[in-house]
């Protein structure tokens, strides 16, 4: 299991935490993703194996969002 | 019909604009509703004889926003 920190702009509000939760939360091989919209962090535990770390910024991506 | 302004506050994205107009416009008697998100604004023509200024507002509010 990995665990990265990613940053990432633009989130403004609790509806924007949702839609990376549920991006994010719906790979397969990710295990948990949270969200802390003061400090615009993702932290993400993910099965390497399943799922890469560019998957994961393109969800966020996807969403509208920046990954810095 | 009338026509209203209401100011909002704490509306910061798209996700917000979503809410508002979706919980305004889903009330009988709206007929249309526009969110400025950049001014903080909400434009609603509505049937006075079906809905309430006052309804309108509280349907804006329980998404979570001031009304000022």
């Amino acid at each position: 299991m990995a665990n990265e920190t990613i940053q990432v702009q633009g989130m403004s509000c609790q509806h924007c935490v949702s839609s990376v939760e549920g991006a994010v939360g719906g790979l397969d091989g990710v295990d948990t993703v949270n969200v802390h919209l003061q400090e615009g962090k993702v932290d993400v535990a993910f099965d390497e194996g399943k799922v890469k770390l560019d998957d994961i910024t393109e969800a966020i991506e996807d969403q509208g969002y920046d990954v810095v």
